[in-house]
């Protein structure tokens, strides 16, 4: 199959090549890129120089759909909601890895990330492509809303726990730390290296737009409204995301039996490593992997759950989970192409 | 006056004698450091050649308190226990920067530190020198126990709101992140530059020696027992400390109305510095000072307040305070020596 | 195929694990670690749990050869001389990744490394495992002395040079900058994260024990006796070797022509990416990959060539190389398992 | 004294606050930058919150001069030209941070640095500010030429063995490293964090501006034509400089000899510390001071000399310098406001 990579310079879109560049059944068929449409790809990325030289191209909705079986878009957020519902008419498998089609209320999208929406029906068509929890929803759509990286990582994390009837879902706060390449490949002073290393910060308090995509995903699996405490923060390091998740319990739990609740719910699940009790994951124990890994703690002297969630942010936060949806979609192995071991050190 | 330091080879030790070099009342007199006794102290550290040559000295009391007139005890948790009561019998002013004479308790500190404790005598002679809140008692003492680094931001972000009926005193959350230099020089595989660069991991959850000097305090400016879930995260950078804080309200209150709160009780203290509504500290703005930069936030959606608290750990999480205390105790402004702009980038 | 990895705890094998996790023809067989025998290795890596959970075994000729065919030593220097004896008796393909068996002259090694060198035989019996140069000898070769991670960058920016009449054999100098992941796992206060990052240092000038294995090849390569200048330097990254070389040229000739040259001379070999004139590899863009990089540049104004060359010192500075000798000895494509784009960024 | 700052808002202006901040005898004027006129100072850099919160104004000869003694330009290169004929009419003191007076030569200039250069006559009024050699004629000068970071540190360790007759003056390479503070608060992919870290380049080889800089003073000493290989490389680190120097000894000499001979030419240079033999700095041992610190090797086997020479780019290498040259302009002992003990770890 052939595989379209919209959006192609920035890191989602690099991720992509280097992830389809190892699957066994895709192949990439374009590579497309407005702004730089013509130039070749390996002199933007010259680690791709051998590998993949073809020219960038424009966007062309026939073209693209006579060349290609799947179209990823890896396009910031605005630009999606423009060009799926030409792709999706055409019945083409469309994975959008911005936000334009994650939430379903037009009205929310417009609040949190200060764009007029998409159209409902697109909307409604998306599914959530988080793959662990909806595959069966994945396996049957053309659309899929591939998941923040944020979301990811916070979503795996609280799942298992939020559809128990043991914690107050009034509770939930997200401590959030993210690698530097979230913020993409495009100029700023918050990406300036002099600016970032030997540094951290916290940004954007209680203003995220992962937060109403997180919000709504909870609402879903606990049945009742769920508003949630998110602060991300910027950590000098390039890949990696890690969220510190805390919950009160209502009732006594030891840390054993959230374990066992824990390695219950992912049980068939290859890309979640839930940790041997005592221990927690670091983010380089995933570096390049499509792993998310857990860890759990309860405090006895509060009462309260911590768990802590690793991802990489361009695999399992972006392109590999897009895989992993396409693989799913495909009624293939959702491995297939993406069995690495993390790179450590 | 002339300045010792034990434990000489530390970060901690050598943060003092950058502090003390610029310092105006204050000479380095010794540096002791019982393991390398006679080395030159340039030699382990060649950054100081040619300004500091002197050899190390071995732990003499006599020698000690007739060459100085202020000692700093830098040494790993369980040596100034043994070393205080000789020097506090000489009546040399002794500001210590490890944890033995923090907690006035000695079982607690048996139960968090795994060591024996001091004796209950000198437990309650020693003043905790979190040089704010405690000035007036540090000036009349000749034992200061220094704070803990995550103690200072911790305690210093949350201290304001504490004394105020607004919030949930069982709701405290601290999630804490430092950079490395806090883990001290000793050689360890969670000090490994491999292993800790491009990486971010949680350690110590609910099990830090930090948390009971923090509930000590936080109970004995608030009147009642007060439990915390604390968790410390390593960033892959050698100096600072953010710690995140999370509060319930228990009304509604604008971040506007916390923001005057806390820039009235610290409206005198030079090193604080609350930062404008909107805006929020980062861990290099602080680099190489004395400050505690301090932003608040309230999220409307949950009624919760975020205070983002920043130090460098090596300076207002230890020399720079421990000078700061130094100051106060002979009446110097408490600014002497340490009114260095941050360096940046 | 089965495969045994000798010194199973260092960031040799552990990226070996990484690569022939990958291979299609390879397998892991056993992990041998004396000091830590019994252990299980996904404690001790914790990024490989639910991958490979085996404990590590205690090394025993006769187990290893009746369980694999192959067998990586990545063991510190000194160690390989002892095992590859008994390895070698029993026919099973070796290879070496440490300096053991890389010298021909038992002398020199002894002078380079401080250890008594393996018996000459055995020194004789080693093929020098640089791949590109050495291909034919590596097929009919059972036991492999794998190159050195600076020798391996050094080498093959300098070969193709090297044979012309055109550049002064005495003028060679090579500027070598390496990332901390080449001083290993072993505890160090020169890798020691608050000492490294943020900083860079030059180390054993003129005493590295790379320089002789360099040198020897040079040697054998241009039929004439040379000597070079080697500064080794310490990155603050994990990953990556660039050598900077400088040669004098005897002749007026152009970066074209050089280009030309490099580009002809490598043209088969898949790993090595001569880059076009006017451009310049940098140590990310070969990240986790085999690729070698190689730029070049003919200053005018000196008539000096500068050659830059990159890899992973992991990949192909160690368990990359490795993996493609075992490739060529087996008469598979050397490319085999080893066809990753680089990891970027 | 008051001291205005023109090109406000880049990293050597912040850096002058730093350093001004804690002189004696100097304080801030005015700060002037005409893209940023009117903001708040504090707000585009806030770790000076508290300290200097005064506006940014706009450039005028006239207030400039009636508000100020001296004048530090710290603007890119293009811009001082067309200032510092203004002032040097008024007869204020102008320290020039940028490379538009440090060739003597206008061909030479526009040839490197692709614009238009200053008039000749001011290019000869200019005093090329390496303070260590030109003590005397900085004390006479009202423009002073600052000396770039690399040709800083490269003449300072050159210019000792440059004017003996043991070396072969046609064989000078010079391999720079820089942490990427030297390229400036401007954005560029070339600083962008996620490109820069976990990455080392190298780049303009043969056509770094600072090549002529080099030569002329080179040039000036020896008393014959002095041609260089240059090769800057970038190094994922905040601040620091260093440069390899390779030279070709025309004789027998000793690093003892070496080293006697530079203990000499700096023995009253109280910023220049000569290495003891066998021992070589790292970056990291001249952080954030105006030290240049000099390690040398005699390599018996080529009979070359290396010698490494590391600064802060930001302080000997800009700010530091300029205010060194300013306490000698004023007839102040040249360590006025420059003793701060450098900061490790």
């Amino acid at each position: 199959m052939k595989a379209a990579i919209i959006g192609g310079t920035g890191y989602g879109s690099i991720e992509l090549v280097r992830l389809i560049n190892k699957h066994p059944y895709l192949k990439i068929g374009s590579v497309v890129s407005n702004s730089q449409a013509g130039e070749s790809f390996s002199e933007i990325y010259p680690h791709i120089t051998d590998i993949i030289d073809q020219p960038l191209e424009i966007f062309d909705t026939e073209s693209l759909c006579n060349k290609n079986d799947v179209v990823f878009l890896a396009t910031p957020s605005g630009i999606s909601k423009n060009l799926v519902p030409q792709l999706f008419e055409k019945g083409i498998m469309c994975i959008d890895l911005s936000g334009d089609f994650r939430l379903r209320s037009g009205k929310e999208y417009e609040r949190w990330y200060k764009h007029s929406p998409s159209h409902e029906i697109f909307l409604h068509q998306a599914t959530y492509g988080l793959s662990e929890i909806y595959s069966e929803e994945i396996k049957n759509s053309t659309l899929i809303a591939n998941p923040g990286c944020y979301s990811t990582a916070s979503l795996l994390g609280l799942l298992p726990i939020i559809k128990t009837n043991i914690v107050d879902l009034d509770s939930i706060i997200i401590d959030a730390k993210s690698g530097v390449s979230g913020a993409g490949r495009g100029l700023s002073i918050t990406s300036h290296f002099a600016e970032i290393n030997e540094n951290l910060k916290a940004y954007k308090l209680g203003a995220h737009q992962h937060i109403p995509e997180i919000e709504q995903v909870l609402q879903d699996e606990a049945g009742s409204p769920i508003t949630i405490t998110f602060t991300p923060h910027l950590v000098p390091m390039t890949r990696g995301i890690m969220c510190t998740v805390y919950i009160s319990l209502k009732e006594d739990v030891t840390t054993n039996e959230i374990h066992q609740l824990y390695s219950e719910f992912y049980k068939n699940k290859p890309f979640i490593r839930v940790r041997p009790e005592g221990t927690l994951p670091a983010t380089k124990e995933v570096l390049g992997s499509n792993y998310c890994d857990i860890g759990l703690h309860v405090d006895p002297r509060t009462n309260r759950l911590t768990i802590i969630s690793v991802i990489d942010n361009l695999v399992k936060g972006a392109a590999g989970q897009a895989i992993q949806n396409v693989n799913l979609m495909n009624g293939w192995d959702e491995r297939t192409g993406l069995e690495d071991v993390p790179m450590y050190p």
